[in-house]
Parts: structure tokens; sequence; C-alpha cells
């Protein structure tokens, strides 16, 4: 049971390879990106549940004896959790007076968050009033798996709060849990979000709960064993786009030309395959020539994904302005616009960077240097938290809270 | 027997697709470029033969007796030509004074003439005294076949001087050779390409004498039926580049990735099948989405090649300032710098296409406004020539010659 404060934070993901080619069965590489969303939980003093999301300007607070209401009859077995139980989604959104479709981003964060916070607790025999405030790094709608970040913070602070899961802070260190805890966590990150996102592939709350990087094919995602820590910019183009129009594309293309495209596919799989092997051989002994083929590969894929429609001039002008400073990126994700992600070597100087991201900003997108294979959902004790982040994850939100 | 002044011209050629992948066992498409090379041929006054090559400042003159001492002892079967008799080059090497291995333009080009003219009259009863004066629109040594359009033309000139085929000059008109007589003058400028480049792969002489386009897979060479003439942009970057570097680039390329690369050259052999078809249904009646097609053939090859190494940052410029004009383009040849080709639609207004060329000049480009698909070889009436061309074939040479 929940005996004091916990802070635990999740990556967000990027697609390093494969992006559109695993839709036709090939592999791809996701892996973790240290932005990070933190979230706190605390008893709370009024027998009240709130929840406080100050970068969608979200506060709302239940009474808990409202929320006993919706407990379901039968208790979850929590190692077990399968699928999303629809009776309760409906039963949540007549209470949230939520109409089915709605898209919000508020009302999707809040559903999944009482969707869990119901379940994990109908087993449990004391039903806690607590507080969480999450706050997170990573933009919205961008592709960085800003939602399963979410739902895997839920996830481990309410399995660890009513008790299934240790909390094994020790001392003043960051902690993680074990494997099976972890297990555990990454299904109930996969419910929340199968209730934000319908028919996820579940890569996303993978990367949020193992880190690292991860293969995805045919389905199976298997985490990597041991991968390097990388160093990037992650740049947001801001060009909107629909990843369903971008898919439906390269169906297109495929139909159309089907002896042009599908070799390209068979190329990506094999540019994925290839920087898995280079990955497992950083890990143990990271070379500027390792950086070399990471960077071919980079270029490749590229000019792959332009091949396969999924390229934007906000993309090509990205690659030009790195490349113009001998860094070399691609697209990461849907693309059609939307974010990049440029390689920086161990040496690759601040200036350097510094010059890019300027250049980057005046094009109008947004840029963060950052790094991949970051580690998966961990615990925090108080002080191992960037200051700027407790500010936030201190701050009252009384002035702003929805009492419902 | 030239009983009157001949006039003939060849074009150069472009490879549409299929270039480096033709390496590696993949149809590539050539075809032929409305730059052409002029030749001149009439009695001389004074027997002796002369070859002007104005375009290289080369004005040559030799008395005929002492070509006749250099007449091979056999009379070759012209119709029956297989290879070049490397004696005959030895005694012409030495006969001009010029060492093994070198590999001057004008020493080449004369190698070549003399080669042809002391072959084909080898077995004529009458030998006869000839100036020859060639001109080409073509820049050389950027790939775009302007030796083949060179010895083209000398055979087709020299054999119909000798009276091995018909002069079929009606009236006015443009004329060309039959079929039969168009294999004879292949097979004995594939001999000239030889003595020009070692080991051609008869591609440039094929295109030179059939013109149109013609497919080239694992060493067959196959004129297409029918193709339209389709309006280009031919911009030569003047990025110097070796060929051979570049192949042997790709060839490492392969060995280092070749589940990465091999499906590339997969790709661009399915670009040519496509394009092939596409020109096929263009010949009886071209719609706007043949020319979407062979745009977007255009830009997935160029990323190809990009791919596979051989692109530049002169190609990617010349991508980009077309493409700002909504006109597509892709590089051809060899690569790395040399040659692109831009296609323009029927319907590209000249305002567009001028601020284009200007765009490119002020890189540093030669442009031209051309056309692909040309006729072949053929025969000229005097008044059916350009004006300009008219009178580089008529500027009297004598200032210059050098009698040897």
């Amino acid at each position: 049971m929940l005996d004091k404060e916990l802070i635990v934070s999740a990556p967000g993901k990027v697609i390093l390879h494969g992006e559109h080619a695993v839709v036709h069965g090939k592999l791809a590489l996701a892996v973790a990106l240290n932005m990070r969303t933190y979230l706190r939980v605390g008893l709370s003093a009024d027998s009240r549940v709130s929840l406080n999301l100050p970068n969608i300007n979200t506060f709302l607070s239940w009474d808990l004896s409202s929320l006993k209401t919706l407990m379901p009859a039968y208790a979850t077995e929590l190692q077990k959790v399968d699928k999303p139980d629809h009776g309760l989604i409906q039963q949540l959104r007549e209470f949230m007076g939520v109409l089915e479709g709605s898209m919000e981003n508020s009302t999707l964060a809040t559903l999944a968050f009482l969707y869990l916070y119901v379940s994990i607790f109908a087993g449990s025999r004391d039903w806690i009033g607590i507080t969480v405030t999450v706050w997170s790094e990573l933009p919205t709608g961008a592709g960085l798996g800003s939602s399963a970040a979410y739902v895997v913070c839920l996830s481990a602070a309410l399995l660890s709060a009513c008790g299934v899961l240790s909390c094994p802070v020790n001392g003043c260190q960051i902690s993680r849990w074990n494997r099976e805890e972890l297990e555990i966590i990454n299904k109930w990150a996969f419910q929340g979000e199968k209730i934000i996102h319908g028919n996820p592939s579940g890569v996303d709350n993978a990367v949020g709960t193992w880190g690292g990087a991860l293969r995805y094919l045919s389905g199976d995602i298997t985490p990597l064993n041991s991968v390097p820590i990388l160093r990037i910019l992650l740049t947001n183009t801001q060009v909107p786009r629909s990843t369903k129009v971008l898919v439906a594309g390269v169906k297109d293309k495929i139909l159309k030309f089907p002896a042009i495209t599908i070799p390209v596919l068979d190329s990506i799989n094999a540019i994925s395959h290839e920087c898995e092997k280079i990955l497992g051989e950083m890990a143990t002994g990271p070379t500027d020539k390792h950086y070399d083929v990471l960077e071919e590969l980079f270029d490749i894929n590229q000019h792959h994904l332009n091949v396969i429609g999924v390229g934007h001039p906000s993309l090509d002008k990205l690659c030009q302005i790195t490349l113009a400073h001998g860094l070399h990126s691609k697209l990461t994700g849907a693309g059609g616009g939307g974010c990049g992600i440029t390689l920086l070597r161990p040496g690759t100087d601040s200036i350097t960077v510094d010059k890019v991201i300027k250049e980057l900003e005046d094009c109008g997108y947004d840029c963060w240097e950052t790094n991949i294979g970051a580690p998966g959902v961990q615990l925090h004790c108080t002080s191992s938290v960037k200051e700027e982040i407790s500010e936030i994850l201190w701050t009252p939100s009384s002035g702003n809270q929805q009492n419902l």
C-alpha cells in the first residue's frame, strides 16, 4: 500500500528503422527516447481522487465514494489482464458524461486513468484517495509515444500504490522493477493504450516499459538484449499529417508499382536487420565505423521512405540543413511531415549542434537534443528528479481543480 | 561511288533508366538524344584524304598514296566485320607516330577515322581522295555518346562513299538507310568504338544508328519498336567523375550490404520495365497520366541512384532547382556529377524552361533544351541542315590543315 509519495517516469519512443515497412510484415526497430513523462502520486488528505495533467490543462477531482460505485463486480486478476472490459469503459463514459467517439486528449487521458484506477483497485481491500500529477517532456500527437509513456507511468504508479508491485526505492537512487513486474506494468499500459487508441500495436507501451530498443515483426515485440545510448537531435517539423492517409498511400503505391515498391520494403527490412546487428556490436564497444554505418543506413532509409511516398519538403529541408553540418537525418514514424531524427556522434561538438538547432528553429521546427536507447519505466526518489520537473509536479493545482 | 557531297548526322544518347544496374544484369533503356554529330564528306580535288574536326581543333591531311601502303592484304568482307584487326591498328599507330595507350581525343578520333577509311576502302577498286568534316553539338566525355555518334557518321559516310551502301537522298528530304544497311553501319561503328574505348558495350553506337530507344540486357541490345519523342532539358553539371570509380563503388556497396543493395537493383530493373511499357503506350497516344508515371519513375530512380552511391550534391541541386518549378530530374549515365535529364511536358511553357535554364546556368551548369527518342543516323541534303551547322561544315580549313 502507498505509504509515501512515488515518482515514476517513462520514456517516449521513436522508430529507428522500419516505419511503414512493418505494416507489410517487415522488421521495425523502436527505441526509447529520453524525453520522459513524469508522474507523482501521493495519498490525498481528503479521500478524493485527483488527476492533474498540466500539459493539457486538465485538473479533475472525484469523490472516492462515487468512484467505488464503478467498481467491477468481479475482482480482476491483475497479473492476467488481457483485453479491456468494454462494459466498464461504457460505464465510465456515462459517469464522465462523454459521448462515444470523443477523441479529445483530455477525455481519453481521463478515461484511461479512471479505467486503470478502478480496475487495479477493484481487488484491493482499501480504496485510497490519491492525487496524481503527470507532466511530460513529449509533445502530443507527434508519434513519439506520449500516450504510452502516460499509461506506463499510470500502470506502474497505480500497481505500486495498491501494493501489487514492490516500491524498490533504495536510498536516493533511480530504481526499476523486476522483469515479472515490468510485464504486469506493460500489460496494464497496453489496456490504457487500447482505451486511447482503439487498436494500438503495443510497441509504444513496450518501449515505455522496457526502454532500450525492441524489434517489432509481424506483431511480435522483443526487447533487444543490450543497446548503446545514442545522442540524437529530435526535430518536429510541426507539419501535420494523417498516419492513416500515409499508410494508405504506401499501400496504393505497392498496388500501382508492385515490382518497384516491394523490393524497397525488402531493402528497408535488411536495413533494420543491419541496424540491429550494429547496435548489438556497439553495446560492447562503439567505434567510428559503427557510426559510419548508422549514418549510411539513415541516408538510405530516408531515400526509401521518399520512394514509398511518405517524405515531405519539410523533411528534405531538415536533411539538407543537418547534412550541411555533416549530420545525417531521417524521418521517424509516419512521415509526411512530423518528426525526424538526426544522429549525433559522441564527438559532435556543442557549437555545431547549437548552430543546427538554430537553423532548424528558424524554419519553424521544434528541436530537442536528447538520446535514444534510454531506460524504460523507473522509480525516482524526489531528489533524483530534475528541478524543472519537480517544480511542476509539486505546484498546487487546487486553483484549477474541477471537482466532479 | 561518291559522285556528290554527302551530309550525314547521328544522335547522341542518354540512359533513361538502368545505369549501373545494367552492370549487374538488369535492364537498361538508352534513348537517342537529339543533339547530333554532323559529317560532310566530298571528293577532294588533290587526291588527298583530309579530316577536319573543328570541335577538337584537329585538321589533318594525308597523301592517298601513303594511305594505300596501309591497305590490308586481304579484302574485308564489309557485311561480316566482327572485331578490329589489331595488326592494322598497330600499323596505323606507327604510321601516325602515336604511342600505344595514348588516350587523347584527337589521337583516338584520327585512329578510328584512318582505321575505318583503310578497312572500308580495302576492297574497293578505286581509292578516292576525300575531305571529311565533322562537327558535333555534343560535349565530349560527358557520357552522351559523342564518340559513337562520330563513328556512326564515319561508317555511314564511308560505306556510302565507297558504294557499299545506297545514297538514298531523294529530292531535299532527310532520308535513312534500310534495316540491312543500318546493321552494316552499326557493325562498323562498333569497330570504331572499340578502337576508341577498348571494350564498349555497343549501346552507344546502336543508339546512334537506330535512334529512338533501345533495351540493353545482359549484352543483348534490342531497339524498341516505337517510342514517342519527349522534350527534355539536358544539364551537364560539369563536375568531373570517373565511371570506373563509380562502378567499383556500386560493387563495393553490394558486397558491403548485399541484402540492402540488391533489392534496389531489382527495383531499378522494374523501373526500366515499367518505363518501357509506358513508352510503348505513349507512342500511340500520350496522356498526362503517362507523363505522371514518367516523372514518378525519374524521382524513384534518382533516390535509388543516390542509395547505390552514385549521386552528387551538384545533381541534388539540379533536382531541387527543377522541382521548384514542378519539373522532375534524374542523373543520367555514370552519375557522381556529369549529366542529368529533366522531363518537360508538352505543356511546359518556355518562360518556365528559360527560368530553369537561367538558374541552372547560374550554378555553372551547361544546359540544352532538346528531345529524346530522336531518329538515328540519317542522310541530309544540303538545305536540310541547320544554318549554323552548314556554316561550320563549309568553312575552309586549309589555314589550319596539317599535311602528313
